[in-house]
C-alpha cells in the first residue's frame, strides 16, 4: 500500500512496450526525429490547436523553461504560495529566468483567486522599476492540494493577466487528472480560457520520463530551443521520450490512467470521510487525497504498512495519499480498513 | 517641505568639502588608494573590531553583493516580507546570488520575530533538497517601518540563524538612525550580537554616494573583490567614494547626522501625535513617520506643499514622512501646522 | 551506413532488458532508491575509490553540473577551444555556474598542453580581480577530435591545476573510449593523474539516457544535490535511469561496448588511410575518424548512402565518421568500398 | 609623471564645480529629477539623433548592462579577443546577460574586421542551438590599444550584424577620444554608421563617476531600467551624476578634455618613436601609447620616477602610456627625456 506519490509507480505496460519497438536501427538525435515531429501532431490533434512541443525529461525542468519565456530575469511571477514553483522546486524558476521574483499568493483549497492576482499585481505595478516587473501568472491545474479549477476559473484568471500585459502559464504536472476529473475538453481548460503556455507531464500518469512544454501563443517561444539545449534537457536519443508521448496520446491511455487514479482517489476519500477521527481536508478531486489525524492513527497505520506522505499541522498531522494509474482497487479498500483498525471506527 | 525620502536631500557640507580637497594630483585607481584604506581602519574603530570593507556605490548593490557571499543560488533568504530587499529591489537579491530565493515572513512594525524565522527555516529544511536550503536571515536596522531591534532582539535572531547553520546580514541604510535612536554601541548592534555582515550606507545621511559592505566574520567574503568588480561596482576614481566616507566618520558626524534627522522625526510624530484625524501607524523610533490620514487631509497637506510618500491602505491612506540630517526645525512645523490647518484641531 | 554520430545508435540489449526489469512495484523516487544506491557502490569497485555519485540525463547537465562545484560565478575555466563545453553547449556551463568565464586554448589534434594551460592562467592571476578567477581546469577524455590523453598528459595539467589552487574537470562523455584504447585501469586515468570530478558518460556507448558526476575529490560537491535538483535533472523514477547504469557495469559491458566501437573505428581508418585522395586528419585513437575530401568525394559517399557529419575547413571539407558499440562491421567495409568506388584507389 | 592610466587623474574643475552648485535643496531621486532629463536633451543635440539615456556609475556596468539588451542569455557577442568587455570586466557581460557567451575574434592593432566576424558569426549560425545564438558584435572605440576605427569601418562590421540580424555595440570608454581624433561628428561614428547602443565613458576624461547608455535603436532597450535597477546602478542622488554629464557637455568640455589628452600622446609617441632602443607597438591615434623596451630601459624609467602599465611580451616588455585631459606637457617632456637619459639617445 504505497500512496507516498504518484512517482513511486512504474510505467503504464503500453509505454513501455512501445520504448522497446523504438529500439531499432539508428535514428537522428537530439529531437529532430521522426518520433518527435509525430507527438507535436498528436498534440494539436488533442488540442484543436497549432502548437509548438518542447519534449523535457523533468517536470521541474518544464515549469521553469515555460516560465524562463514567459518572464524576464527582472520579472515577477505570481502564483499560490502552495505551488510546487514556489515552494518544491528548489529555485527552479529563479534560476532558469535568470533571478525573476516569485510572489506567493494565498489561495484556497489550493486555488488563487483572480481577485487575489489583481490586488497583488497592481501594487507590484505601482512601485515601478523599484519592484520585479509583473510578467507572469501561473496555476496549477490539479492544483497542489488535489483540487482543480474550472474553465471560469481559469478564464477570469486569464483575464487579469491580459489586461496587465503579462501571460498566463499552466503548470500541468497533473493536467490528465483535471481533465478526467472536470470532464472538458483539453482545450476549453487551456487556450479557449487563455493559457499562454502548458507545462504537461506525463511521468505521474504512467510514463517513465516524459515532460514537455506546450506553447499555444504563437508569439512566444521562438528561441526556447536554445533555452532547452542550455539548460542539459535536449535528449540525445530523443526518440526513447517521444515514444512514450506517442503511446500516451494514443487510444486516449492518459485519460484512461487519469481516470483511475481519480476513481481510486474518491474511493480512498470516501471510505475514509466516514470515519469519525479522521478528517478530509481538502475536496477530492482528483488523485489526492489529505486526511488530518491524530498521532495515534498515524502510528496505526505505519504499523500496519501503509505508506504516505505527513506533514505537521497546527493541529495533529496532515497526511497526503496519491493514487495512481495502477493503483489496485484492494489496495485502497486496505487502506481504509487500516484507518477503521486504527481506532476510526465508521459512525 | 520636502518629506518625501531622505535621499532627496543634498550633500553634508563637510563631505562636499572633503571631496573638493580630494581632488588633488593622481591617485591609484580601483580602491587602492589611500583614502580607501583609511577608510577600513577607521571601521575598525568605530565597530572595535577587525572588519574588511568593500564601498560600493548605491544599497542595492551592497544588500545584494553581501547576500551573494551568504547565500548560494540554490539557498534560502529569510527576511520581513516588508523589506527592502524583498519588495524594492526589483529582484536585485535573485540577481546577484544567481538565483536565489526570498522567503518573506510576516513581521510585526516591521521587525520579524526569531519565533517567525525559527518556524519558516524549519519547514524549509525538512523539505531538503526540493526546497531552497536555507542560507541567510536578513534584518533591516533600523527597518523599513522607521522602527529598531534591540541589541537582544538581534541576538535571538541571530541565535536562530546559527542554530541552523546560516549567517546574519543586517541592512543598514539607516544605521545610523538606529545608533543614534538606541544610544548603544555599533558593535553591540552587530558582530556582539552575532550580526556576520553589515551593509553600511552613508547615502541616505549626507553622503552623495557612498555605500559599503562591512564583513565581521572572518570566514566570509575572501573572494567578495571579484563579484564588487563583476557587478559594476568597484568605482575607478575610488579617492572619490572614500572621501565621502572619511568626512562621515570623522568627528561623528554620521551620527550627529542621524541624531538630528531622528529628532526632527520625533517631532513631526508628537506634533501629529496630538491630532485627533490622523494616526501614527508604527512607533517613531528613527527618522520615518507613517501617518494613516483620510482623503481630505491628504489632498489638504499637497495644497499646502508638503510633499511624502503616499500608498493606499485597507482605510484610507498611509503617509510617510521621512526627516533628514538637514530636514530644517520650521519644516516639521510647519509641517505640523498643514496638518492642523486641514482640520486636525488638537484636542 | 549511418557513422553520423553514436547517439544516433540504438540502446544495448542488455541495458534495455534491465530496464524493463526494473518496471516492477513501487520505488522511492529522486534518487533515494536502492538502484541508485548500487550505482555508486559499483562505480567505486570499478574505480577503486570512493566517490560520489549524481546520475543526471545528458551529457550537457553533467558537464555544466560538474563546472558548476568546480567553478564560483566569477571564476575562469580553461580547456581546448575545440572543446564541446566550450562551443557545442550553447553556454551551458555559462549558465549553470551563473556567468564563469570560459577561456578557449589552443590543442594540438584535441589535446591541451600543460605549458599552454600554465601560461594562459598565469596571465589571467596576473590581472586580479579586473579577470576572470582561474578556477577550473576542463580536459575531454577521448577528446573531441578522436584521440586520447595518456595518464602523464593528465597528471601534468592537473599538476598545473593544482599549483594554481585550481581543480580538474574530465568531460568523460567518451571515457569508456578512452580507458579501451589506453588500457589503463579508471583509476589511472582519473584520481590517481589527478582528477577532481568526471563526467561519465553512458548514453553514447549503448544507454538510453544516463549520464552522471562522478566526485573523487571528498572536499567538493557537499551541495552538488541542490543543484542537480534546481536544475531540473533529478529524475523523479530514478530507478530506470540507474538500472541503465547497473547493466553498463555489469559484466564489463561498457568496455566491451567500446572496445568494438574503437575497433570499428581503426578498421575504418586503416581503410581510408590507404587511400590516396583522402587524408586522415587525427589519430585515430577512439571510435571517432576524421577525414579530409574534395567535393567529389563528399558527394560521391553521400549518393552512395554513406552519413556522416561534415564541417567546412580552410581546403575541402573535414568528414566526421562516429562508430558504435553496434556499428556492423559490414557497414564499415561498406564505407570504405563507397570511398574506393567515389574515385580513390587504393596505391 | 603618472601615465599608469586616465583613472588616475582628478576631476575637471568644471565638472567638479557644477557637482558643487547642484548641492542645493531636495531633489527627485532615481533619475527623475531635471537635471538628468536635461541630459538626454544635451545627448539628443551631440548626436543629431534621438535617444534614450541612462545613467550608471562605471563603464564595467554601462557595457554589461548594454549587452544584457542586445544579447539573449543564450546568446553569442563576438568581440576582439583584446576588448575590455572580455578580458578585463572579471566576466561582467557574462553576469548581466545571464550566461550569454563572448567568442573573442582575433584583431589587428585592437580592431576587428568585418571579414573576420563574418567568418566567426557564419560558422557559429551552423551550429543551430547548440551553438550559443550570434546576437551581438561589440567593438571598442578607441580601441584598447589606442587606435581608431574609421566610420566606413564602423559600417562595415555593422553591415555584418545585420546581415545576422544581429546588433553593433559599441564601448565608448573613450569616445571622446576618437571624435577628437577622427574629427567626424558623433552622429557619423555611431547611429548613422549602425551602431544601435552606445556606452558613452566621462570618468576617463575628466568626470569624477558618469557612465552611461546611449540607445539610437527605438526598438531596442524598453525596460533597460529595470536592469539598471537591478543591478544596483540606479543612483539615488541622481542630480551628483546628471551634474557632472551637463558640464562635460557643456562648451564642448568633452572634446577639448579629450584633445589635448590625444595631443599630449601624440606629443609623447613623436619623442619617443625617435629613439633608437624603443618601439612604438600600435599606432597612436589617441590618448594611449605602447612602446616596447628591454630590462634596462624599463628599470632605468622605473628610476626616475615614471609610472605606467607593463606587461610581459614574447620579447622584453610592452609599456602602456595613458594620457589625460590635464597631462601636463611638461610631464611628457620629461618623461621622453627620462627615455634619453636611460640610452635611448635619438639617433
Amino acid at each position: 500500500m504505497d500512496f507516498r506519490s504518484d512517482n513511486v509507480s512504474s510505467v503504464s505496460p503500453e509505454i513501455l512496450n512501445d520504448l522497446v519497438t523504438a529500439n531499432q536501427g539508428t535514428s537522428t538525435s537530439y529531437a529532430e526525429d521522426d518520433l518527435t515531429r509525430a507527438v507535436t501532431r498528436k498534440l494539436q490533434d488533442v488540442f484543436e490547436h497549432p502548437v509548438r512541443f518542447f519534449p523535457v525529461l523533468t517536470g521541474t525542468a518544464s515549469n521553469a523553461l515555460a516560465l524562463s519565456i514567459l518572464t524576464p530575469p527582472y520579472g515577477g511571477i505570481f502564483c499560490s504560495d502552495e505551488a510546487h514553483i514556489y515552494y518544491d522546486e528548489c529555485a527552479a524558476p529563479e534560476f532558469f529566468t535568470g533571478g525573476a521574483k516569485l510572489i506567493g499568493l494565498p489561495s484556497l483549497n489550493g486555488r488563487i483567486s483572480a481577485a487575489g492576482a489583481e490586488k497583488a499585481i497592481a501594487k507590484g505595478i505601482s512601485s515601478g522599476i523599484h519592484h520585479a516587473k509583473p510578467s507572469t501568472v501561473s496555476i496549477t491545474q490539479a492544483t497542489e492540494l488535489g483540487t482543480v479549477y474550472s474553465p471560469d476559473e481559469v478564464r477570469a484568471i486569464a483575464s487579469i493577466a491580459q489586461q496587465f500585459g503579462m501571460h498566463l502559464h499552466m503548470d500541468g504536472a497533473r493536467f490528465a487528472n483535471a481533465v478526467a476529473s472536470l470532464n472538458v475538453s483539453p482545450a476549453d481548460l487551456t487556450w479557449r480560457a487563455g493559457v499562454d503556455v502548458l507545462c504537461l507531464g506525463a511521468t505521474k500518469n504512467g510514463a517513465l520520463s516524459a515532460e514537455g512544454v506546450v506553447i499555444f501563443n504563437k508569439d512566444i517561444g521562438d528561441d526556447l530551443g536554445y533555452r532547452v539545449k542550455r539548460s542539459g534537457h535536449l535528449a540525445s536519443k530523443s526518440r526513447f521520450i517521444s515514444s512514450q508521448w506517442l503511446a500516451y496520446l494514443t487510444d486516449n491511455l492518459w485519460l484512461k490512467n487519469a481516470t483511475w487514479a481519480n476513481a481510486m482517489a474518491q474511493r480512498l476519500s470516501a471510505g475514509v470521510a466516514a470515519l469519525p477521527m479522521a478528517k478530509i481536508v481538502f475536496p477530492t478531486e482528483a488523485n489526492e487525497v489529505f486526511v488530518s489525524v491524530g498521532d495515534e492513527i498515524l502510528e496505526g497505520l505505519k504499523r500496519r504498512g501503509v505508506r504516505f506522505s505527513e506533514w505537521p499541522a497546527d493541529e495533529g498531522t496532515v497526511l497526503r495519499f496519491v493514487t495512481s494509474f495502477n493503483t489496485p482497487q484492494a489496495d485502497v479498500d486496505a487502506c481504509v480498513a487500516a484507518f477503521v483498525a486504527t481506532g476510526c471506527v465508521p459512525v
